[in-house]
């Protein structure tokens, strides 16, 4: 049964071969030593390194059971990935391997045998110990299909599941990935305040909070626990603005709260925001291509990882077309990674929906009007249709967006005043996926921009402050964090991606 | 004026001497791509490169100006690090160059010569642009020293100080450290709920949240927008545990919110915790040595980076002696760093405490009595005078500690169920830093633990719902994140590591 094409190695060699590899990857990060392995390998790792020559111990929740004749094969799962190890066990070893079952499986890990489907190795079980068991009658989390909506009933349990635990794994690999982005452009990570006396978009869906009453020490305030009205951030630009005045460059990913009442599957009431502002910048170009880059970098690093595009493919949504046909991720991580994006401004952008219109191309429910908003049909007709693939508008009119933007640079096409430097990315089949702009940086003009946009000045001063003593040009962008790795998986709902999603009448456990 | 030590390099070959660099640190993170560098390079940047042949644009702020006869020099602070960029002016270049004032410099960066203080390097200003002005007589930030309570009271300005800024600079440096840490040990970062419907701690001090009356739109709700209590969350172990269930290891660093009244400098309203909770855990040795290993590799990493010490030393507080000598951070952090720390029993330390009593070694306002909490006189005496370094205290008795912890193995020394399998780590001078646990995996048993704590048994019925399918042993560890970047800047008020800090009373931005 020994494998002759793979070689094996010594547990203690093995060991010391997964220290290296850890190693390399610490040192090159910055650090010249690196920490032990504290646990014993993955079955991902177990897969990818060399074959041991002793016997291995692994521990895991039991997917599938099927038993033949004369033998029988369990696929384990522990999280690390969504190949799961198949384990061949003798008949009697099968008690109490359910659905669900936590086992803790001792054996040779060896080259798979020929006829037994797509496994190359697989783990000859000599010792098999249920940790908990699973009553496969009363189990909510079934082999069979479930529902998306049964699953988030059972949010607790869903982790458990191989569409959920690879799009939770999708997010930890993105936060890797853009966290050596930002360290490689010099970015200072921070962590921006999630309770304000500021609303920064003056939007008013804000959660407000209080000391519980039935709290036993809290219900004394006079004003509140912070002596006036205090509410949940819904975008921590502003607070960044001011950190970019002393570090030049920020960014962050931290949760925002918005008390939306519509329930869409691409809003939720608390969501994760990623946002970078930057100091001494001139032009939204440059902060278009940091856009671009950062989304290129992520986009990159799954096209080159052999397992990610496997792994997710299962629970990627059918294309638009509604066929049984579902969104080829490689094809989406392709279109991200290619160079050079087309930009567009609005008034163009605007030329193209009514050029399409009038030559019969497509026809939209809204039609497209200088100085109103991009509906969403529009977003999705532009970067799938027009361009496809990503594209930035940019120069919206100073009417569509919010108080702090910055004019435009005169041009012919427009006048003085009337758009702002600002831009959107918008991506096929989704539509918006990253605004940015940059901020007015003139603490007279952003003054008068705060009267005109009927926000209370004195809410408002320590924002203009920043502009009062060593003003900087500065501009930056936020993308929805959920949005973004719904889009990278190729699933329309966001409460798909996030662990425990919160919308309205819906904030169970 | 141009050295001949340093040869230089001419700027397209800069350019690419730093792509290569972060190309190479980007590719042993997984990925063989590097994403351009988009933004130019930093003051910290320029300072560790080779000197470049060509004249380079640096922008920043003016810390301080320096009028001689012949000449003027200009410190110039960019964010990077903490250390200035000396610029070297004629004298009709200081025009509005005050305190605070941001600036654009292009000029030669070259080898100083001698007798200029402690810069090996400067700028030899051609061009010097003002960019955004800083009146000296309103600036609230003024190079002479200002208290901790001035600067947080101008939080929105604050990251413009040295002090800021280079805890700012740890706390990022941390964060990215930890990445890196969590990546090699197969965890998963994940992104608990903020909001929740349960109390993790049972401790009562929570926030509650609704929609602002105030809103326009989000007031109609009977029984609030999720139509029942919803709280920040405390902690977010309990859905850690959900997480670990199918993940197998995940951490997070998250925001958490306790309504505290006390008012001390190491407590928050709003603070930062790191959780981590593993499967498969059996022993809480095990976490011991994650938190020790993750520690130490946090520590190891400041000892290697050339500048932080320096960096951080002048805001690093007096020692505990009260005299002027600050606390010595390179010895801190090899105390972190030290492999093989100390181990104890809750019921050693309290002999030890009670043994040093009785000998007169130390004296303590609280008399150590086995079942009352150590107090933080105890864990200082502990950390600081006996171990003399980082100490794990492990198994407290049951009535300590929260519900959901699993019994102590039965002793000789503790009679079965009296203490619980959990430890505490305390550190020199702060105490308390981190606190993990194995938790109760047997469904029944927890059941009988929430009821005994007097809690709600259906609000706890998910919690329990992860102990009737595929149970597994698991643990964990939460670590106050603020207080750890504290502990490592050698800072004492946690509020100096936050960049808008909230607690009682105090919600100002």
């Amino acid at each position: 049964m020994l494998s002759r094409s793979a070689p094996r190695v010594r547990s203690r060699d093995f060991y010391s071969l997964f220290r290296s590899a850890c190693l390399q990857q610490i040192r090159l990060h910055g650090q010249s030593t690196a920490s032990p392995r504290i646990f014993p390998p993955t079955i991902n790792e177990l897969a990818a390194a060399p074959l041991p020559e002793d016997e291995v111990t692994v521990t895991g929740w039991v997917r599938t059971v099927r038993k033949l004749k004369n033998v029988a094969f369990a696929s384990v799962n522990d999280g690390s990935s969504g190949a799961n190890m198949q384990v061949v066990l003798k008949h009697d070893q099968l008690e109490g391997l359910t659905t669900g079952t936590s086992v803790q499986i001792t054996g040779r890990y060896e080259q798979s045998t020929k006829g037994k489907g797509q496994q190359d190795r697989e783990l000859k079980a000599s010792n098999v110990q249920v940790l908990g068991a699973s009553d496969g009658e009363t189990y909510p989390m079934q082999k069979k299909y479930h529902g998306a909506e049964h699953l988030r009933q059972n949010a607790h349990l869903r982790p458990r599941t191989s569409s959920t635990s690879a799009l939770l794994r999708l997010r930890s690999k993105t936060m890797s990935a853009l966290n050596n982005f930002f360290d490689t452009q010099s970015f200072t990570q921070t962590h921006p305040p999630i309770l304000t006396s500021s609303d920064c978009e003056g939007a008013g869906e804000v959660f407000s909070i209080s000391t519980s009453t039935s709290s036993p020490k809290g219900a004394k305030d006079k004003g509140g626990f912070f002596g006036h009205s205090t509410y949940l951030t819904v975008s921590t630009q502003l607070h960044l603005e001011a950190l970019a005045h002393g570090l030049g460059r920020v960014w962050c990913v931290c949760p925002a709260f918005r008390a939306e009442t519509s329930l869409t599957n691409r809003h939720l009431a608390e969501f994760w925001m990623l946002e970078a502002e930057v100091a001494f910048v001139r032009e939204q170009g440059e902060l278009m291509t940091l856009t671009e880059e950062m989304i290129r970098h992520v986009a990159k690093g799954l096209l080159e990882n052999p397992t990610a595009a496997a792994e997710l493919a299962p629970y990627a949504s059918p294309t638009a077309e509604g066929n049984d046909t579902k969104i080829d991720l490689p094809s989406r991580w392709r279109g991200l990674a290619r160079d050079n994006w087309t930009r567009m401004s609005y008034t163009t952008a605007v030329n193209h929906l009514q050029h399409a219109v009038s030559t019969n191309l497509t026809s939209f429910k809204f039609p497209p009007i200088w100085g109103h908003a991009l509906q969403s049909e529009h977003e999705k007709w532009l970067a799938g249709e027009f361009v496809k693939g990503p594209v930035f508008v940019h120069d919206y009119p100073a009417s569509l967006k919010p108080f702090y933007m910055l004019p435009s640079l005169p041009s012919n096409t427009v006048s003085e005043g009337a758009t702002v430097a600002c831009f959107d990315l918008l991506v096929p089949e989704m539509g918006e996926l990253v605004g940015g702009s940059l901020r007015q940086h003139d603490a007279a003009a952003l003054e008068s921009q705060i009267e005109k946009a009927g926000m209370k000045a004195e809410e408002m001063a320590w924002y203009v402050e920043l502009r009062k003593w060593g003003s900087v040009p500065h501009g930056g962008f936020g993308m929805g964090f959920d949005r973004f790795l719904a889009y990278l998986g190729g699933v329309e709902n966001l409460r798909e991606v996030v662990a425990f999603p919160r919308w309205a009448k819906h904030c169970k456990f």
